[in-house]
């Protein structure tokens, strides 16, 4: 999407390693630095990719599958052993635990080189990151299409601007492109759709600040808010339906999602107020038969404890809110059971959590 | 409550308005500066009572309704004319909306001096707004002695420590001593349960961050978590109760509390988590028949926008997190329906909301 006039996506490569070529390269927009500054930067190693997604310079389940599908093939451009092949499956899996995105888009690229000689295993790794890359983006504008058609449906049913709640960051800067839970919102702003977001500030990573970024760089109304305040906005009426993203569907339809989704579903429902997960393919686990087997990620007390922001002379600086010494929990996800979901948005429709299964069939043409 | 070695009151008198005295003040813990600073104010004017009020310095509703009985004292200590009295009341009743101590402390105050002659209105003034004090720390002290009770229950069927979660800071530093929602918590700890607390942050003012320096002040174990996090933490048994304050209950057993009450207690709905509000008397409005009719206060966006916090240096310093262009909405209560609340603490004992109006019957004893 645009950052002022220039369109971008979050990752890009900027060589492919074939032989004769320079040293592939991958960039990413360091999201650590956001919003606060527009930074981007080169990943030239596996240790690069893997530390920029622990670190969260890339975050959003998409994303992170992305860089990682990027990483095994700036390893094997390094050394294309099994050895190493091995090492660099093993090292981005265990940088973040709860998408199931990672895990599957390593698994595709050592499925892809694994039966080759190493001399070949490099470009073909490149050509599968990329090729992921690109069906992140041509999924997502299909998430976008059809939360479209549901933000129109709810506009035809009023006057004025329609208001979505998202938690989290679930836009293009999660993704490569559109985004998942903002793909719907930037498709009906695109199309002239009178709309405004509701954006939780997502403590305590703040990836609302992200949220609202993207929105600001694309002209989207919307307004920054507590995590704490969506259930008084849906209680006063103010919100007319929720989106947000998430980072593994189980089976069942339960969600996992970042920490805090779960009480927005909750306050939705005891409001009629419809709540929609969008996510591309990628995101579902057919092995998880409901959302108790998902593994929560513990993320550092510090993230709780330390704030970023702007100096008012515009310098940007960490302050702790919270002495070392007091005791914080941390933990990144929670699982947003299937009775509390309308719909989830897929590139192949909406669907009802009990009706998912229908999508399991149509896995493999991702 | 302790602070190191030294017993403190949130608030204090320094000298009583009598003929020959020296000026009468009252003295406060800027709470403004809390976690990080410890300082003391002093108050001794109208104009620095509401201010104290309006900016913060003081906050929790029993604490509010106490400082703006001072503030009357305060103001008839300068000029005890009838026009002053009205101005008085005007001002400190317009300083915030919520919650109804206020308003009620004010009330108490101008109907115990309008029938009396100037010269001894601003002693009587005083007096008044002294035992409103006593009768809070009273009433604070009997809150600890019900929910103790329910605390112990809780005690009696499990083994190893119970864990309570509670939202805002309705501690000693949001009454006079003892607090309402903390009441039960330090009696039950000094009486030698073993007791953990979960402490929401409670953005955007992190009033939690105030509870978790009550509560290391007082060697009371607990955990600060994000506002996020609560739900995921009752969906996996971690939590036995909650206990939070209110700043106004009305007749039918509704509760107006700080932002994000309502979403914690669906999540303890949603999991068999006994949730309380721990009230003194002043905090029923008996004229309100349902919490439709609570007006609930929008405070300034510079609350989102803006986090105070300590440098690695150790300075204490304002960092922005968002842009001042970025719209901002802060709501700064929402209003939890009484069919969510298992119990409310009252100092005549723990009523459900349904028989809540038995404790009108007691109202006047106060």
């Amino acid at each position: 999407m645009k950052v002022g006039a220039q369109h971008y996506r979050s990752i890009w490569s900027t060589a492919s390693p074939m032989a004769g070529q320079a040293s592939p390269t991958v960039t990413i927009i360091d999201q650590t630095e956001l919003p606060h500054t527009f930074v981007t930067r080169e990943l030239a190693t596996l240790a690069d990719a893997a530390r920029a997604i622990s670190h969260m310079q890339v975050r959003g389940a998409p994303l992170i599958g992305i860089t990682a599908a990027y990483g095994v093939a700036l390893a094997l451009a390094a050394d294309a052993s099994d050895a190493n092949l091995d090492l660099a499956c093993r090292t981005l899996v265990a940088t973040r635990p709860t998408a199931v995105n990672l895990a599957w888009a390593v698994a595709r690229v050592e499925k892809a080189v694994r039966p080759l000689p190493s001399p070949s295993r490099a470009a073909v790794a490149w050509a599968v990151a990329s090729d992921l890359a690109e069906a992140d983006v041509t999924q997502n504008d299909a998430l976008g299409r059809h939360g479209l058609a549901l933000l129109q449906a709810l506009a035809d049913q009023k006057s004025g601007p329609i208001h979505i709640l998202t938690h989290c960051n679930a836009g293009w800067l999660a993704a490569v492109d559109w985004g998942t839970a903002l793909a719907p919102i930037y498709q009906a702003h695109d199309a002239g759709l009178a709309i405004h977001v509701w954006v939780d500030e997502t403590r305590p990573r703040s990836q609302g600040l992200l949220t609202s970024w993207e929105l600001a760089a694309h002209s989207v109304p919307h307004t920054v808010i507590a995590d704490n305040a969506g259930g008084h906005l849906m209680q006063t009426g103010q919100v007319d339906a929720c989106i947000v993203g998430a980072d593994r569907v189980a089976a069942n339809g339960d969600v996992a999602n970042k920490i805090g989704t779960y009480l927005k579903a909750l306050a939705a429902d005891d409001n009629g107020v419809p709540f929609y997960v969008s996510v591309p393919l990628p995101t579902f686990d057919w092995t998880l038969a409901d959302g108790r087997g998902i593994d929560i990620e513990e993320r550092d007390g510090s993230e709780v404890r330390r704030v970023r922001g702007k100096s008012a002379a515009g310098v940007l600086a960490d302050l702790y809110v919270l002495p070392p010494e007091r005791p914080v929990a941390n933990p990144g996800f929670d699982v947003t059971p299937a009775r509390l979901i309308t719909g989830i948005i897929t590139p192949h429709g909406t669907f009802a959590p009990s009706e998912i299964s229908q999508v399991a069939a149509l896995r493999e043409a991702a």
